[in-house]
């Protein structure tokens, strides 16, 4: 016990080089953490041995051993030393100080989400640097659709690091064989032609500039609402005007936005700005509270683009791999329209939560593009590769969208039922697991959203009137029913 | 014997999961690899055994054994069935195999080098699917600065994935915290607010954004032959027009290209457009054939920023982590020119070959962005961290800047003892280990490139008139020395 403890405090780095030997803060939290079971006691003491130990650095070889010492001839029972382990091996850092590591050295893009401090996780659930643990209902935006580690990937990582830790995407390599040995079955027909990246901005943007080489035209048609990601090309077709406005990038004369589920807005700007190309999420997630386009849409709006020699570019970054399956293999949100785009962006959960993203099409039209006319330092190189081989063959195996497709349904009757039993005036839109519930208000939202995290459920939001879930892919029917039982709880929590 | 070949033919999942079976083809290739020991025979047999085996599948169990007993029956030498195991482990799937997949299913964006399929690395070594080793000089484009495979962050990577395989951007998080605690000390002073992306490309396309939301202007002033990704925002910046014009990027009027080592040129353009943005190479790679910035224009351009009140983007993705150090801790190249840019963009080798890259700036312009202008589902992920980590602290603790000064110059000795002694026409550009060797013509810098391969090295080009040399920075002496002979051979052959 005292060896376990002393490789904690002081970091075995030969078997933790990702970890750093704990701060003295962090100590005294973890007692903390386990104040109930009265330790302000051992606290006292450990406080007086860490004595004048440099704020946040880490502890020296000497103060862990004093600190080991204490805690083992301190009549502590081993299941509480073993917690005081398990809880430094999750974090040799202090909540505190990773909070304010964040606050000040984050350029501020995006609002801090620092309330809890997650540290380890294990399917669906998290556990945070309080030793608390949460139900996941947002797999990371859809990134960790396989849940929030993955022992399989790890190893195959492990590997492939220590075997060829990159390559250039211009490369013939033998990683990137494998995934494509194995991953056509899942794609739709035709669209068998890859360019590996590494966010789906990035996918998005390079998408648009194959449209744009295959098309000879610049113009392109994006939805109200729509959202494709952050670079120049993908914010550019991204509605929201306060994601463009402060990078001047609110005039662009070659995006047009149509009106989504409305064929002829579609017609008429096509028809008045002669685009060639279209780009749309076929269920709009974070922009619109997961509106789904309807069949007749779809349908229409392929003929149009047919009719006019147009291309569609499906972004599938968050709706793709069985995210809103409503059959069993929907690997793609087009497989539940019957539609075949002739561009695809697929992302997130493509690599089981590793960065792997990419542009897929049929072969004529990646003929478009030359030797020179793009390139990429990291797309498709090995690690990626690797990831998302044993990502997509996961979710094969773990039949992921018969899963999806199961649970939605229970979800559906769920969410009606507590819509019906609460008199909710909310809406529910929900397609494979792609799911928001309004709730009324914005306010009630926000506090339903608090209250799910006191009963133990970390949810998100799209735009601020969707309560959004977005859970792992692979959530079981019991972690449903658990979702649902705390959801009726904030309910009244908050009624 | 026979258990460690039946492993390698029918893969052990559990142990590789990144793995798949043999194919029959690259059974036979094995074999072919050592045909100069009088496997042909062998080959015979194993061919009548694969016999029908469906063309590149994976084979059968039963095969498998049948091959197995085969082998340890015949009177094969250890080494020999070791070298097979080995060979196996290396790549299960053939050369031909790799470069077919490679050369219909990539949208051909970039030239398919297909000479050699590399499988695996130690250092600057290579080894190809034939068994050949190769001394690297490219780093695959400066991001395997610290080799080609990594024991440290391989275990940190399969650490992390067990825990925590990934989190968003927005979310507080340890592993991030480790990085932000240890890499301070490396930065350019008051540069250490971040934003971290997972490309290049991406990263100077958002250093764009921020520098056009703190500016309130969208003119920027880029150079001629700079080179600075992909993306529709980083290639507006980039001068070549084959890389803009397919896309209808060569019209932007936001854009504007100044004469590089021209300050007055620079100057002009500002004035002229208003600009208040200007990004840079310090030493222009890609495109420029290893270009350094003199001191003289370095230190005017600042002094001319400063004046207007416009701010400086130094791209650092290819020059940074010590790559052009020109003395101790130049751990980017803004250090050894003495001036601190506004902002700055590190990529490459940051994750030891993990795709991980940043924004940085100073406080000021960070409090620009706002919550909500901008946003990333991988930034700054705690696997990106975990390699980030590791690989810095690696490059400390090897002191890479220290080396890369003493290799430097070594090469440079070497380069200009064999320019004498052949009477070479070509010039030499070297800044740290960022070197070009001209050599009169293109016709030229080709056959020695394919000479050096010969003897057992893989260069790169700048421009189709320089033989790049960005070896990892991790390079020997003893290794700099095989490379000049090694060129010295080349350069005999070509004559
Ligand atoms: C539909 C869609 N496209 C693109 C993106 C951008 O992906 P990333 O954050 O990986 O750049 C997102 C992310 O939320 C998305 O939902
Ligand atoms: C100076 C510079 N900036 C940006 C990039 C783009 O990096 P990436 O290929 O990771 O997108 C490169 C790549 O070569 C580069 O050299």
């Amino acid at each position: 016990m005292k060896q376990k403890l002393m490789n904690v405090l002081i970091n075995d780095r030969s078997q933790h080089p990702e970890r750093l030997n704990a701060t003295p803060e962090r100590i005294l939290e973890v007692l903390e953490n386990i104040s109930k079971k009265n330790m302000n006691e051992y606290s006292k003491n450990i406080r007086s041995i860490l004595g004048t130990s440099p704020k946040r650095q880490e502890i020296t070889q000497d103060i862990a051993e004093k600190i080991c010492n204490y805690l083992v001839s301190a009549d502590i029972p081993d299941d509480i030393l073993l917690f005081i382990a398990d809880q430094l091996i999750a974090s040799e850092i202090s909540t505190d100080e990773a909070v304010e590591m964040h606050e000040t050295y984050k350029i501020p893009v995006s609002t801090l989400e620092k309330d809890l401090v997650p540290v380890s996780g294990k399917g669906c659930w998290l556990m945070d640097t309080k030793g608390k643990t949460y139900l996941d209902m947002d797999s990371n935006y859809s990134a960790t659709n396989l849940g929030m580690s993955n022992e399989e990937i790890a190893k195959g990582l492990y590997n492939q690091a220590s075997q060829l830790i990159s390559m250039k995407e211009d490369r013939v390599q033998i990683a990137r064989t494998r995934l494509l040995k194995t991953i056509m079955p899942m794609m739709p027909k035709g669209l068998n032609y890859f360019y590996f990246q590494n966010s789906g901005g990035e996918a998005v943007d390079k998408a648009l500039k194959i449209a744009k080489a295959y098309t000879g035209s610049r113009h392109v048609i994006a939805f109200k609402n729509g959202f494709h990601g952050r670079t120049h090309g993908a914010v550019s077709v991204t509605w929201n005007e306060k994601y463009r406005k402060p990078f001047g990038l609110d005039h662009e004369d070659w995006v047009h936005f149509a009106d989504f589920n409305d064929v002829e807005s579609v017609r008429t700007l096509m028809e008045k700005k002669n685009a060639k190309i279209i780009i749309l999420e076929m269920i709009q997630g974070e922009e619109a509270g997961n509106l789904a386009a309807t069949q007749t849409f779809m349908d229409e709006l392929f003929e149009l683009a047919g009719e006019k020699g147009a291309i569609v570019i499906a972004d599938e970054v968050q709706t793709g791999f069985g995210r809103t399956a409503i059959k069993q293999n929907d690997w793609f949100a087009c497989m539940g329209y019957n539609v075949i785009p002739d561009i695809m962006t697929i992302g997130k959960s493509f690599g089981g939560g590793y960065p792997v993203t990419a542009v897929v099409t049929r072969k004529e039209i990646s003929q478009a593009m030359k030797g020179g006319y793009d390139g990429s330092t990291f797309g498709g190189n090995p690690m990626a590769m690797t990831a998302a081989l044993i990502a997509t063959r996961q979710m094969r195996e773990l039949d992921v969208t018969g899963n999806v497709v199961a649970r939605s349904r229970q979800f559906e009757e769920g969410l009606k039922h507590l819509s019906k039993k609460y008199g909710l005036p909310g809406e529910i839109r929900i397609r494979g697991l792609m799911i928001a519930f309004s709730l009324g208000s914005s306010e009630r939202v926000h506090a339903v959203q608090e209250a799910l995290k006191d009963h133990g459920v970390m949810s998100s939001l799209s735009t601020d009137k969707f309560l959004r879930i977005l859970p792992p892919t692979i959530i079981s029917e019991k972690e449903v029913t658990y979702f649902l039982e705390a959801l009726e709880k904030s309910i009244q929590d908050t009624m």
